[in-house]
């Protein structure tokens, strides 16, 4: 519980950071999550944490287009956006909770990397036009009431055209009988299906357990209800992740 | 407890199985091992079970060489060392405890394969020229106690001139932190530094923790006294594993 409440991570809760800076020493690691119905799977993670630009799938490479000013790159890891985006002259600041991700991405050279966790956000961090999620990495947002009081928090932090730029996993795109009967599982309990209870493992560290939201892209219209942002534009992918494309709805109000 | 008695895995319990079965059928399997300190990993499993003779380790391919009449096959999987020893003109009766991997051992064309733990094995299933534990199967006998108990019931269901071709790791040649760690706590708990608690995840299913022997040359010559059996042979790999030839005790006396 302390660690959770202090939300940056211990060396031993820090598998993520391991794998990271492992696989950047050219260790061949992998990355296991577990789920809290037991369901388990490597994520194919670090190849993609670290891939370059031209190896990013279409959907993602498109979104960049979308993307101005002082950026802010929530759950950056090792930092291949924070990278590409310094390289195209984008003032980045790159956060992550993950002490050993940071320090990963400073070695590869990313200016501006600190270890924060998402919930402890705040204006005293400085004023962006555009924060990025990617990698999935909406599911930071855990659930929807979070999401919505960490959407409104943005709100603040952004000047008035910014966007937000997440990248989002539907879970109901799946043939896998497990994560069906997973949905109906968090349904029953009162949770979104695509609520997803998870861990990431690697060799001895385990996080702790958090959650991480998946949504459809009407479950993401919803969910933005009352957030002061709306849903510009969707970016599909070969896959079951999508690219959400977030303006603020005050903005919106004021032009019609 | 009532599935560790009975040896024979569950399907939920069938994690190994699953994982063969998919892969079989095509799918992009990874097996996950879990050992009760927290540590976890992923095998390499899937390919290795399914390689042909070809793309086997040379030191596999030469103990072929030590294999000579009626075959017995422990923990055979989807029946790599079964399938090439039958083509060779051997009669090979293939155990394992998983009941997908016997399946998908039989789909591939295994004649006689069976589900059977090795603790299960008697004089009843026949008599064997030659036994084969391979791809660390040794590891099967899982304490000294039994691996004896075992290698003594192995003398009574073998010719007077069998051998035992048993793939083994030495826990010891490893560069892992955690794997030492691991062998300092099971020593100060009265086990050997490389009896491992291990059990396999795939996906949902996760079988029951069990104990997998590892063991240097030195301990394998200690566990033999009193077996019926004596290390006739080793045959190094370019890694941590090697594979022992055992032939029987008596014999050795008888012609001293």
């Amino acid at each position: 519980m302390m660690s959770k409440r202090r939300s940056v991570l211990t060396k031993k809760q820090d598998a993520y950071g391991r794998l990271v800076y492992d696989y950047f020493k050219g260790v061949r690691a992998t990355e296991i999550v577990e789920r809290d119905d037991g369901f388990i799977a490597p994520s194919g993670g670090p190849v993609t944490y670290f891939a370059s630009y031209r190896a990013w799938p279409a959907h993602q490479r498109r979104a960049m287009s979308f993307i101005r000013g002082r950026v802010l790159d929530i759950g950056c890891g090792p930092g291949r956006v924070a990278l590409y985006l310094q390289k195209r002259g984008h003032s980045v600041l790159a956060i992550d909770s993950s002490p050993l991700a940071i320090r990963t991405a400073r070695l590869r050279g990313v200016h501006d990397a600190r270890i924060l966790p998402i919930t402890k956000l705040s204006a005293r961090v400085g004023a962006f036009d555009t924060i990025v999620l990617f990698g999935n990495n909406f599911g930071l947002f855990a659930n929807v009431r979070r999401a919505r009081w960490l959407l409104r928090r943005f709100a603040k932090m952004t000047s008035p055209s910014a966007v937000v730029v997440a990248e989002v996993l539907d879970p109901y795109d799946t043939q896998v009988a497990a994560h069906r009967r997973y949905h109906r599982r968090n349904r029953a309990r009162g949770r979104m299906a695509g609520q997803s209870r998870i861990r990431v493992r690697y060799q001895d560290a385990t996080t702790p357990w958090f959650d991480y939201l998946f949504v459809s892209r009407l479950e993401l219209r919803r969910l933005l209800q009352g957030s002061g942002w709306r849903l510009a534009h969707t970016l599909d992918s070969n896959g079951p992740t999508y690219i959400a494309v977030l303006s603020k709805a005050r903005a919106v109000e004021a032009a019609s």
